[in-house]
């Protein structure tokens, strides 16, 4: 078989969706068009695992209480963070808009199955953690596939994973890795948000490259 | 700012990117382009990252002396891994080609600084992991924006962290996450090669997909 030629333009265009693909905090309550999540889950599962393992497990949560639930313990969660701040940086930090839980028509949380059938345990033997780097690399296909489609997605992860677990009833098997906030975003922009409130900004690329 | 619009056209040429996307263990020998190693990973530089901390640490290997440790490191932890199947499953599991460190150009050993100052602490303090979660993510911008310039990536991670940071002499703060094989593959499939050799077929996405 022969892997298909990427053009100049679609090289451009992979460019762009890598710049253009954002955090996104800020959301139309509007709900995604019939089919689109499927969809979007779809190419997620196209992702890489480790042995083919495939551990990620999507909970789309629909329960308002439950949804409910999930936005009181980031923002309680989200306080004990903030208290770890002074002066400039607390005042900056409370600026922030961090997430979108109450506006984004879609949350999925995302989950690893510690001890999957698939795979066979391939690959994963030193080091385990290579199951949850799965689902991360999942997450990601997830991201681009929605930016590609005018969909935007926040990864929420100022919560604790064992309160999360709880209240969505989750098997003990699995662990939590994030909390995606989907839907269409309100702004766009190609540099990231936390860039542009002054808190970080991107640093120069070649310093985190070394020898041996 | 108005985001791109993603043509048809374009939304094909990313789901090709995500299906021709390989863990390729099958290198050409032939040295990267001038300059192309230094592309990709500013790509990779655009990923996503915990409170925009940009955590990774690329050590690009090119003492033959450290590259020839890593593969017999990863030949006798291979040799471990094997030990613990029986019967088929070890026969079978004997066949596989697991990595193309003897073949691929670039060796590229990627770490997660635990303690970044960039960030400044944003979105980990309830999960640390998210550092080494944000270095994965750059691990997978990398591996697709090399597949759409014709290049292959293999993770190999049939390897304990601790003996890789010996053998490069990392400093203490970086965690190890992942060593990739990069260059040009010698060949092409749209099917994950473990899935060829009937290790583990792809399981249907919807089994994925739980609602609360």
């Amino acid at each position: 078989m022969t892997a298909p030629d990427f053009t100049p333009v679609v090289l451009e265009q992979l460019d762009d969706l890598l710049i253009w693909r954002r955090d996104v905090r800020h959301f139309d309550t509007r709900a995604l068009d019939e089919g689109l999540l499927d969809t979007l889950l779809d190419r997620a599962s196209l992702a890489p695992s480790v042995g083919n393992s495939q551990p990620w497990r999507f909970v789309r949560v629909i329960s308002p209480e439950r949804r409910a639930a999930i936005t009181a313990h980031v923002e309680a969660e989200n306080a004990r963070a903030a208290a770890l701040y002074c002066d400039e940086a607390r005042a900056s930090y409370d600026t922030l808009k961090l997430h979108g839980l109450e506006q984004a028509p879609e949350h999925i949380a995302v989950f690893c199955d510690t001890a999957p059938h698939e795979g066979h345990g391939l690959g994963r033997q030193s080091m385990p953690e290579t199951l949850a780097y799965s689902v991360v690399l999942a997450v990601h296909t997830l991201w681009l596939a929605a930016r590609a489609r005018g969909v935007g997605l926040g990864w929420v992860s100022i919560l604790n994973p064992i309160a999360v677990a709880q209240i969505l009833d989750i098997p003990r098997q699995w662990t939590f890795i994030g909390y995606l906030c989907i839907g269409y975003p309100l702004d766009a922009n190609g540099v990231p948000e936390l860039e542009r409130t002054g808190w970080q900004v991107r640093i120069d690329p070649m310093k985190t490259r070394f020898t041996r």
